[in-house]
Parts: structure tokens; C-alpha cells; sequence
């Protein structure tokens, strides 16, 4: 209801002042106290929230999951540890848990999964951030081609994978140390390419900020990048991405 | 045509060996000897070539404009200086150059605009940025809303335009200074926000290092960054995001 | 008038719908086309808005200062050019420009100056931004006491001016290169330091970059920091805390 | 007593030489070897020393908690471990601690607070910085509205907090990853706010430097920046500009 | 098999279409899954790959240990853990690990080395480093001089090792804190200097940066520099120079 | 003449003390005050001293200039301007200045080119570093392949050129922007690559800072990084390498 | 006068409390109103007051030499343009101007000289840096050693001259680039060792932030380090060692 | 014997080819094989080696101090650890350990000190560095000043001191968090100030690189800068200082 339509129905007497104030209150979170769990967000974003695990205290971080299944019939967390996992099963115990991507959630049995991105990763150790990418564009109905691998130090073993990169409405690049994976890859795809620099590497790496830089850098066209480490924000503007190529917000 | 169409064709004798060999030959790019057109990016990637005018010589940038105007009709660049506008209307009559954004170009005349994607500027002294990436999805077919001069320090401007920006098929966010204009839209809309850094501020802003370290750490959901002051990369990739929503590459 | 009192006068019939409908529409503020000027901000922050002059293009400055000097009577501009000042005051005569301080604005005579704040500074060279502070306090209706060239490196100079220091309702400390003035005056005050590092200095200082460093690093109380050579930030936070303890607003 | 006084009471007699000398002799510390307690800053500033517990060697702790007890019947620290407050608790049984916080205090009963500030946080993390300024301007008498969770990804849940957060004589804003929070609240209050910046975040937050910065370059006026999750340094500054507001220094 | 040629054999019948698919498809890497071994590499770099066993989960360790043995009757790989050399060891007895270099290899018995490349190191702290350059140079065949413990700051120990020095094909240059070792050894030989910062040191040295930049900064020629610690990068390097020395490509 | 021998000759007679004492002295470099010019390093490494005429003083550089002439009968220096071309011209009119690489030198007309090294660069802006570096080789007597403007965000243009870079002795790879080529060259080549970041690109890049990064961290074996824009460094590694390779040290 | 001792006089009588007053009021400076002179540095810290000349304003500048030049008898400045010689000159016609070292001053005839201290540089582009040392030195009475291009590139020019240097009660390095000359002479020396970084260098030299760091880091005892291009710093610290070793403070 | 005699000695007889041979071959440290024992240092630089004991393997720690305890009857090394003190205790039982300074020696009992330095340090948490630098000088034989918490946000404990520290021949100031302290003495002696950032601090504090720049940028003269944390540096210089202002180098 706009603020128009609500005026009206005022001075029309079909809704009164209290119920007029509230809806101009514009509280659509609901308030636990130490958090404000942000229910409206399906609305406004078309996801509902997701839950950072790391470091929650234990109380807060139960009872967030709680409250979420309660209200959507899933949940979603990501940097999870095995300990959490362990926790929040005693009073959810829907929740899986993945060792790799760090990921603990409650999914719907009937998810569908539409359109077509792929996550490249470039080394065996950057494995688990394309997985967080990977499985939060899943959890939110994505389908996910997964290319794992394919460094640029042996480009042989990327350009054999092209087929299926260049199908995919976007591609995700993982990739740590020098990151020139998604300077390669942009070169060579129509559709976005989402860079996630990794922490993998070490001495001047200097954990990811050199990934980073080499990506925010590139000298090819359509990449943009997330912050270090960040597959779940890959994997999500991953989905919004799928989402619009599929659905098309233009003929809505 | 892929491997085994070719070689079939081979084995059938419709094609000669040497025919085919050049097309193995994959050097889809014309060889200006200083300089290697990529001629086949329209067919790999949907955009032709777009030439980057800082600091190149005169007699080469003259050149590749012509080259390139020849081959599609239309041509293209970003960062001209007037005086690159001057040398390059003298041999090529139809460029036309827009102070703000720096962008020399000559556009064929019957372009079409299709989709809707908005592109948000901070303050003022950010719109050459924003200018960039407008013209460059223009350039490339977008329909493109503006709403400048809406940093955070005065949010109400934000809000009475979010009618505007939350119809867009995608968000580009140019700021400096602390650019904490990407965080609050891509807390407010559904779509991929492409966040702009740009080098406008002082001090420890560090020539548009803050305002992407800034950016980058967003704790709201889908926002990626391109470089500092890189309006061209924004718009290019808005319209990759633009074209996907509009054709939807998925019911292609 | 909040939401209640609207939507009661619209049910009692004194305010019509779309009279409400402007009053929710929110838009406090005036739209040049390439710029919103904030009239709402002298209601909702006490101060009108003022003018960073620093690369606005001419035609713009010219009819800001126009239109503010127009709403307000008087108009306040920093990091001004004498080039800018000439341009302004061909259609605004009023104009007076400091070519220390880089301000340009056209006062009212009128102005009463209340309180007291202590603008110090560390070297000779840093004077421009300390009389940046100062003036910007000044403006605002602020006293400012000066006390200048009182560097630690021979701190008899700083203990000797300590009366007119400690009597200051708020301290701006200006300082470069090491920037240490700040904690030496946080222990010797009671009331707030607002340091302000200075781009003064070579090698090491990295424009400002160290001194920053120094000041927020301080092991003193009672110091918060604005960026480098923000003299007018300092000056306006000063002259907030000033107006609280002359005003007192928990006795309004 | 100044100069002239104690000079005049020698040359009158009432003080003898060893008296005066012992005046000017300005050792208002208590030296424990170890430490200079500063005994004098009460008088000077307004506020009895705090300790700042990192690190501190076991019995050096103990030992500045007793001595400061037993001067101001009140102690104050920050920082503090759990280990500490048993070591603590063991000679001193009034201390409290609070896990939090992790302030380790012993308070007097008939503490008042006066006047009001707001301490707002963006995320749940933040809360431990957040507690640490509010909890330090309480102990210094001030009157405390907490604000948490209202980061700027979901804006409207920080517009609904808009009334009580204009009320306060000052405002602290608390925030890690991007720490756009800051430059918000700037914009729409007419008081200073304090900004801290967390060291909440991970990948190119780089504990903290990016929050910093950002808020270091915000476009907003009225702010200033303290050290990364040093929440007692704002809690302390804000006290002083909420005893400002209330007991106005131009009044004294 | 060059492309003509695979095409005559599919013109002449040969060659079945799907056989000179198979050639096209260049895929000259094992597949594990989780990695694509690159069994190709051999051939086209003349060294077969090296495992970086840093964070490889344990299973993912043993199977690549395994495969590469097979291929080709020995493996060898950097910074592995005595935990993960008893992994190995309890599939592959061949394996021997060293406690200083970190290098867990199992080797052909009859390696001929040939040439001369010296490991200069500065410090005995640098020695771990030092070590896996030489045996990574040893495992590929290259005869290596040692010369530790010859930091700048004694001069008189450098240059009483010149001798072997001056007679090495390559010499690679170990040094952390200031790094200066690679400067003075650049200046007295006439072949190559590889260098290698390392992240010994403490303070300022932040964790070898600041010798990474001493090396880059060079003012000697003949001098590039690996990443910190990166001891195998600069043995790999030092073989290929020593290799060209030995067997010159340009003669073969 | 080794320690014994002339201790021997001294002891025999053959040899004065003074005559000894002056070869031990050993000063093999003439001093001209202001400089001490290397005439030594021809026979220590094997190349004449090379001029880095930047910011030199030209009375200076032109007498540097003369001296070096004297002696070799050939001169070359780096980062000459047009200035100082015509100063050194007007003394020495053998000189030949090249605009785009920089290089102000006389050269011999007998120059013999041995062996094959590649020079590789990016983009079109990368040139006059790349050619600062193929010059440089080719004064030493180097034959260098010059393969421009294959940049990775066309891995085609690159792949194209595989034959005539496969063959190089040693590979200098020229990138700025995000200097990825260095590490698609690294997994390419069986010989080394010697990578030379620019200051090519704007923003992020840092001048260079950024490319110097990716190439130190890159996960190619076979790599080795000079600083930011140092061709002549590149250039005379190669030129080592090249020699050793067609000479062959372990031979001679 | 120790505070005893005033007290004493006004309790017999003879001293007034106003003369004792200004005895306490410790002001020996002189205030100009734009900067506080420090008269009593020279009682204070044995050497007069030294002039910044870099930025100041012309009329500061002049009336700061004349009053210096009144007071002393002799005045110096560094980092003075030739501009500023002229303006000063026109007042105060002693003075004399270095183009090399930027040194602006006026001179007693009858300066002596004492002890000994060795300036060394390593290449000749940092002689203007290692001349401000020298003649700052030589201004405030010090003997000095001149060794200019031992850079540690050629290690035998360095060595060559050892005798000089190791007869130094001082030795002051000055290099930029990589900075390794300060380790090399710390190891060499029995003297203190004062590095003085330059901005002499390009690329990750970073305007002498590198040099800085190598020589911060230095694994040699000995050296401590100033500001980069430094040169009065290191000339003025090298003057207080070379006079306690000439006058011995233990036996004055 | 320099290079004339030995020749001298030759020519006459009364030194054998071999026995010169051994003069020159300048080899004036003893081979350990992991380590090159500096035995000629305290002849060249009139102090043994010091052992720097942090990460040194177990059965080297224990070799090196014994073999200096054979040669000097004493030994010294800082940064041990409590279980590197045991273990050489168990080989060497004269050996002390201190837990502040982690200094583990073996002393002489007869130890004369001579001169006077101070070592000042700012706060509680920086006296580990301050007693390191404090023991090192008086190993050394120089006579010590402790002068402890003096940090410039209470400037009259501080000014209480002066007394002592102006007497002392070299001033080392230690202080982490801003650094401060290094100025304001600075300003205040006239002997050399050392000054020594330590780690202490949080957040921006960057673990000692805020109070290394600070340091760094002094505004002050006579002060010269360590690495972070180097108490060892500090009071190594402050003792050639101050043997130098006992003995006089000139009158020697």
C-alpha cells in the first residue's frame, strides 16, 4: 500500500489513525534484543536473511536459527564451525552441516534449481570458498556448473572447460594468490564475471590483498569483485544475476 | 563451427586443409603491428572493442578510430582529451566528444535502449564517473535513469528517489570520499548493485583507496566492485547484467 | 508535525490528501538538476549547509552561492581559489575571501560569537588549516581563542599559553608531520581535543598519513580525530560542542 | 594557587621556602616504581585515572586496583580477563565483571547519571565495543540510550530508532566491515558523533583499517573518529560533551 | 602431431574424426576430481609438477602422492608437516622428510647433477629457506654449492667465499630483515642473482615485505626476486639457468 | 694475479712493495669526484657500466657520457630525455636517441645478436617499457623477438604467438594493469620468465604496486620479478641468461 | 636559577615578586605573532634555532633571517629555492646560497672545526641529501669526511675507503633505492652509524618508503635511521656525537 | 698490520708467503658449519657478538653459548625464552635469565660502568623494551638511568624528571600506541635521543608501524630511530655514544 492509498482509506474511515501509524511505522524486523531479525527482507530483496556464524555467541546464534526456520521452513549460515554444528542439531535437528564449505543449514526437500552459473576455482586450496559460492547460489534455486582447477598457470586445463563456462549466465572466479584467473576468464565470456580474491598464498599474498588488487585491476571487461574470501556474495550476486536472465525483471 | 563440424567437413572434402587449418588458426584479430584489433570480441563477447585513449600516441589512436568505425560502423572510447577530439574529428567527421564523461565516440543513429538500469552518484564531483558509466550502457543499448547527488550524509535524497532505482534491472553506486552509498542501496534494492569507487576526496582518502576498501567490506548483500574511477567497467557490466534480464540468455 | 498529528488532521478533514501526501513525501531540499541543495539541513542540523569549492565546476559554484546567499542571507564556502573568488564575486559583490584559510563567503554583520574554543597548532605551517577551523567556528557563531606555533618540540611554548587553553570549552588541535600535539594537550585539558593531522611535512609523513596515525593511536582521553587538513570539520564539530555547553540543550 | 600567590605568601612569610618549592616541585603523582598513578587528574580533568588491564603483570594489576580503590572508593578498567577479575575479586571482593565489556569495576552505589547520549551499533558484533562505551559513560555519570544493530544494509530499522537517537547531546556511532554507520547518523543528527571503528570483519576489512578510514573520510559533518574498538575512548569523550551540555562550562 | 598433419590423416582417412577430436581436445591432464594433474607438464616445461602441500586436506595429500610416484618413479613436494610425511610414509616407505627444509620427497636413486649454482644465505634463521631452494635445485639435477651465514653486516665473511660464488651458473640470494644481502652479491658476479626474501625478522620487517622491497629496489643489475620464503620458486629458476648453462638450447 | 703469486714476487723480488702495495689496493674504478666510474665491471661481469641519465646534472651526464665513450668505444644509457639528447649530442655527435624507449647511445656498427630471447607485452602502453628492455638486450648483443599487445584478456593474441615464444632462451614479460601475463607465460615455457610490472593503469593499480604483487605471487613455476618499469633490469637478466645458454659457462 | 634559589631572594628580599613572576613565567621566546622563536634553544640545547625554508611565506621568511641574523650573528636555513636567496639576499646581503644542498645562510668567518665525522652516499644522485648533512655539520662546528658514489653495487669502491671512514666519530649513510649502504657501513664500524633514507629511486621504491624499511630492519648494530632526505637531521645528531666525543660531557 | 708491513715483513723474511697469505685471507670468524662465529668483531668493533636467540634451534643455542663463554668469559642474548634458559643453564650454570627483558647472560663479576645515559619509557607495558635496551647498555659497561611511565598525556611526570635525564650523555625514549615521548624529549636535551616504537598499542597502532612513523617524522632535532621493539639496538648505540662522550675517540 502506498502513502496515497493509505491516506485515503484514513479520510475514507476504512482504516483508522492506529492502524494508519503503524503501517507509516516501518518496523518490518522483529526485535530479540540483541539482534533485529529483518523479516521484510524476502520482501524487499526476494532472499531471506542469512545467518554469519562466526564468532555468534552460542544463546544468540540457536536461537537466530530457531526464529528463521520458524519463519521461512529453511535456514542458511555460512563459516560455521563443527562445534556450532554440534549445537544448534540439539534443538534443529533438520540442520546438515559441510566440512568443506563451512556452510550449516535446513533446506526444503522440493528445491528447484533454474538457469546456469558456473564456479571456477583455481587451485585445489581454494576449494572451499568456490563451495560456500557454489552451495549459497544452490540453497537460493540456482544451477551451478562447478570448474574446479583450472589455474592460469596451466591455461590448457581451463580452455578444455570453455564449453561449459560460456554457457553459464555468470561466472564466479575463484582464485587466490596472484588471481589471474578472472582476468582470463573475462576475456573470454559474454555474460559477468564475479571475482572472489582468496586468502590462499603466502608472503607478499599478504592474505588475499594481493588477489584483490590483481582482480580490481583487470584489464578485461565485465568483472566486478567481493571482498576477500566472500564466496556466499559471489554466490549471491551470482543468483540475483540467474535470476533476472531467467525470470527477465523486464516482461514481470 | 566447432572441432568436429570442421573436421567432418574435412573427411567429407567440403573444406580443404588449408582451409580448415585457418580456422584452427584462431587469430581472429587484425594486426595493426603496435596493436592487435580484436575484431572476433563482438562474436565472443557481444560488445565490440572499446579503445582506452589515455596516453596513447597520436598517430596510433587516430588509426584504431578509423580502423574500427570502418569495421562497425560506430566507434568508441574512453578518458579522450579535447585535444585527441581535435585530432580525431579532422580524419573521422562524425566522432563527438562530451566534456564531462571524456567519452569520443560516434554512434550510429537508430540506437535502441531496452531494459532500465539506474545509475546513482554520491555527490557532485562524482559525476564525470557516473557520466562514464551512463554513456557507456547507452552506447551499448541500455536505458539508463540518473539520480545523482544522493550521498548518504543527507539520506532523505536517497529515499524519495528509491521508486526510481529499485525498478532497475541493476544499481551502479559511484562515490568517494567514504563511499557508503553502495551499502545503503544494496540494503534497499533486489537487484546486483556494481559499486564505483571514485578518487574524489582528500587526505586519507588515499586517491579512492578508502572508498573501495569501503565498498569492498559492504556488509549488505550483492554488491561487486571495479576500479577506482572506472565508470566504463560499471556501465559495461550493467548492461552484460541488462541484456541477460531483458533476453534472458536462459529461454534463448 | 509527526505522523499521528497528519493523519488526524487528514480524518478530521483539515488537511487534505495530497497535502498530506507532500508533508510524507519528504523532500527537504531543492533540485538544481545537478545538485540537491539541503535547505532542510539548517532545521534538522542547526547549520545551513556549506560549500566545498574544491574543483566545482565554474558555472555551478557561481549559481550555489547564488541561491544559498539567496535562502540564507549569507553564504560559506572553504578550499577556494582566487580564481573562484573572482568569478563569485562578479555576481555576488558581498563576497570576501581570506587567502589563508581559502574561505570565500559573504557574512552578515550581525554575527555574535559565544563561548569559547582554542584553535592550536604545531608549526607556522599549519596555520592554514587551523585558521580553516577557526574561521569555519567563527561563522557559526563561535569565540575562538588562537593560539599558534606551540609544537611539542619545545614544549615551554604550549605550558605558557595553558590558561587560555584550559579555560576553551573545546580544543582543535592542528598538527603535521608527527603529530603529536594532540596528546600532549588531551593530557593537560578536561574538556574534548578534536585533532586535526596536516599534510605538512616530507618523507615519512605520507601527506599526513603518519600524523593521522599519531593522533588516533593517542594514549590520552579525550581526542577524536577528522581526516587530514579537515580544518573545517574540526570547526564545526567544535562549535557543536560549544553551542551544547553554552546552550545546554538538557536544559531546553 | 598561582605563582604570584605562593610567591606572595613567601615574601609575606606565611609559606616557608620548602613549603613553596614543594608547590612548584608539581609531583601530583603517586610513584609505585613500577607506575606514576596520576592522583592529580581527577582535579585536572575532571575524572579519576582508568586502567587499561591488557597485559598487565598479575600483582602489578592487584596492586593499582587496591591503591586506586582506596583513593577515589571507585575503580575503573578495561580489557579485562576473566582471569583477572579472580585475581582481582581475591583482594578486592567489591569488583564486578562484566563478560561482555570485559570491564572489570567496582562502582559506588548512589552513582546519578545526567543528561543523555546514544550509542548505536551496526551488527550484533559490534556489541562488545558498544558495551564498553556505554558502560564507561555510565560510570562517569552519563545517561545512556543503547541503539544496536541497526547497520546500514537494512536502513529503515536505524530510521525507526530516529527519535530516540536526535535526543542525545551525543552520539556514538560503533561499526566494523565497511563502517558506513557513521556518515548516516551524521546526516541526520544535530549533535556530534563519535565514530569507532571495529575490528568486525574479515579478508580486506584488515581488522579494521578500512572501517576506520571510511569514517575517517565521511562526507558527513559533526563526526570524529577514535581507534579502532576503542569504545572507552568514545564513551569518555562523549561524557564530556554530555557534562558540557548539562552544566554548561560558559555558566561555571 | 601439428594441425596439418592431423588434418591429412583425416583427409586421407587415417585418422577417424573422433580420433582427431580426441588429438584436438587437449586434455593432457588426469582428472582426480578435486585436481587435474598435469602429467603434460613434463613435456612442455621439462620438470614434472610439484606437490605445495600446505593445507592439502590429508586424503587429497596421499592419493597425489601416490599417482605422481607411479608416473613418474618419484615425487617430490615443499612445506610438508612431519604429520603428513607419516601420511605418506604409511602408503609410500619411500618417502624420506627433512625436519629443516620442510621437502617431502621420495627420489630415483641414481640423479646426476650437473652444473653449479650457489644458495648464498644471510642468516642461520634463513637456513630453513636456503634449504629448500638447494634440494629443490638437487632433486632436478642441478649440483649446488652452499654458502650460509654470509649477511652484509660481516662483510669479511662474503667476500671470503667469492671464490665458489663467482664460478656458479645462477646464484640464489636468501635474506630476510633488511634483505641487503642480494645488492652486494649482485655488484661482484657476472651471472644471475635470483633472490629470496625471507620473513625472519620482527617489527618493521612485517613479515618479509620490507626485504621484498629492498630486493625489487635493487640499485645492482642481474637481480629478480620470488615471493618471501619462496626458496622451491628460486630453486626452480636457479635449474632452468643452470640447465640452459649446461646443455644450451641454443646449441641442441 | 692471485694473493700467493704476488706475495711470491714480492718475496722473490720481482715485485716491489709499492707495486704491490697498489695491487692490492684495489681501486679499478677512475674517480672523477663527483662519481666513481666503474671501468672494473667489464672484467668482473662481463659488461661495460650502463648511464641512468635521470635528474644526472648535465654537466655531469655529458661528461659521464664522453669518459664511457673514451674508454668502449660504445655508451648506452636509460631514461634519457630529448633535452638531454641534444646536450650529449653537441660533445659526442655519435649519440642516436630513440623517443620511445628512452635510450640515448653510440653503438657500434659491428654489433653481432646471439641466441633468441622474447620480449612480451600486454597492451600498446606497455611499450616503452618492453622496448626499454629488448634494446637493452640488444646493445649487449642479444637477438630479441619483440610479440606486442597480447594482453591475457585475449588469451588468442597470446596463444597465436606460442611457436616463436616456446623457442626463447629466456621470456620477459612486460604487464601492468593486473599483470597477469607473467603467470599464463610461466605455465606455458620450459625457459624462465623475467616479468616486469608497469605503472600502466590508474586507481588501484598504485602505480604499479598492484602488477608488482600479482607477478611475486604468481603460481607458475619459472618466475622472477624486477621493479616497476625497470626494463633495462629485464633486459640484462635476459641478456645473462641468453649468454649462458649459447656460451655455456659450464663449458667454457 | 633553580626554583630554590628565586625563592630565596624573594624571602630575603632581593628580588620582587613581579621579577621573580617573570622568572617562573618561563617565555624565552620571542613571539612574532606567526611564530614563537625560540631564543633559548641555544642555552637550552647547545646550537641556535635552524630555519624550514620549504613553503614558507616570503615575508615570514625575511623577517625570521634578519631577526635570527641579529640575534646570533649568524643564521641558517635549508631546503631554501633560489627564489627565496634572492628575496633574503635583497635584505640581509651575507647570506649565501648551495644549489646542491638548498642551504641558505650567513656565516661567521672565524667557524671552527672539530673532531671528525664521514658523510658517505651511495650514488650521486643522493649527493644533494648527503651535502645537507655535511654542511649542516660543518655550520654547527663539526670536521667533515666527504665519501660520495660507494654505493654497495661495486663494494670495492666502498671498501677502498675504509680507512677514511673508520676514523669517524660519526658515519652518516645516505642512500636511496634499496638503502643496503647503512648495513654494510655497520658492519664495518665502531662508531655509531646515522642512515639517512633518500627519495632517490622509481617504482616500488615508493619516494624512499623502501629505503626507510631496509634500513629500519638493518641486521647491523650501530645505526639508527631519520626521516627520508633528511639531511639536516642526520648532520645535526652527528654534531652532538662528534661534540661528547671531542669535549666528553663525563668530564666537563 | 695493514697491507704495507705484512708486504714489508714479506720482502725481508721475517713472515712466510703462507703465513702472509693467512693476513690477508681475512677470515677472522670461526666456521661452526650452520654458523660463522664474528670472533674478529670485538677487535673491529670494540664489542663481542651478541646472540640473538629468538627461534634459534635448540642444540645450535646451546653450541654458540658455549663457545662464546670459552672466548669472552662472558656472553650475552636477548629474546630467549624461560625454556632456552634451562637448556643452557643445564651446559653453562653460570648463565642468569631475566623474565622482563628475556635477557639470558653470563657476566663477568668485576663489570666497571661508566658515563650516564637515561632510559625513559612511556608507559607500564613498554619496559620490557626499555630493560632491554637498559641491560644491554650496562653489559656494555655504561652506567644507567631508569626514568619509567612518563608518557606525554601527563607531561609534568615528565617534567618532574628532567633533572636526570638532561644529564645523561644519550637518551633512549621508548613508547608504543602515538610515540610521542621521542618529540617532546627531543625538544627538551641536547644529547642524542634513540628513539625505540615498541608493539604496544591496538588496533591502528599497526603493532608498533604508528609509533615507528611518528618517530620517524619528529619534528624535534637529535633524534634517530630503531627498528620496533629493538630495546638491544637502542642500547647498543646509546653505548657507543657514550663511550665516545667518556673516552673521546679524539683525544685518543
Amino acid at each position: 500500500m502506498d502513502t496515497k492509498t493509505i491516506l485515503k482509506k484514513v479520510q475514507e474511515g476504512s482504516l483508522t489513525v492506529d492502524e494508519a501509524e503503524r503501517l507509516f511505522a516501518r518496523q518490518p524486523f522483529e526485535d530479540l534484543g540483541f539482534a533485529k531479525l529483518d523479516g521484510h527482507r524476502k520482501v524487499r530483496q526476494g532472499f531471506p536473511e542469512v545467518i554469519y556464524c562466526s564468532n555468534k555467541p552460542d544463546e544468540y546464534l540457536v536461537s537466530i536459527y530457531k526464529k528463521m526456520f520458524e519463519e521461512n521452513g529453511e535456514v542458511f549460515g555460512t563459516r560455521a564451525t563443527r562445534h556450532q554444528y554440534e549445537l544448534v542439531k540439539a534443538e534443529l535437528p533438520q540442520v546438515t552441516y559441510d566440512e568443506v564449505s563451512r556452510i550449516l543449514k535446513a533446506e526444503r526437500a522440493d528445491k528447484q534449481h533454474i538457469g546456469r552459473i558456473a564456479v571456477c576455482s583455481a587451485g585445489t586450496a581454494d576449494i572451499p570458498v568456490a563451495e560456500e559460492a557454489a552451495q549459497t547460489a544452490e540453497f537460493f534455486g540456482t544451477y551451478v556448473d562447478r570448474v574446479f582447477d583450472v589455474g592460469v598457470s596451466g591455461i590448457h586445463r581451463l580452455l578444455s572447460e570453455m564449453d561449459i563456462i560460456q554457457r553459464a549466465n555468470c561466472v564466479v572466479a575463484v582464485a587466490g594468490m596472484e588471481g589471474a584467473l578472472a582476468s582470463v576468464l573475462g576475456g573470454l565470456v559474454k555474460n559477468p564475471v564475479i571475482a572472489v580474491p582468496t586468502s590462499v598464498g603466502y608472503g607478499a599474498s599478504m592474505h588475499g590483498i594481493s588477489a584483490l588488487l590483481t582482480m580490481i585491476n583487470s584489464c578485461a571487461n565485465g568483472i566486478a569483485v567481493v571482498n576477500i574470501d566472500n564466496g556466499f556474495g559471489a554466490g549471491y550476486m551470482a543468483t540475483q544475476i540467474n535470476r533476472l536472465a531467467e525470470s527477465g525483471a523486464g516482461r514481470e
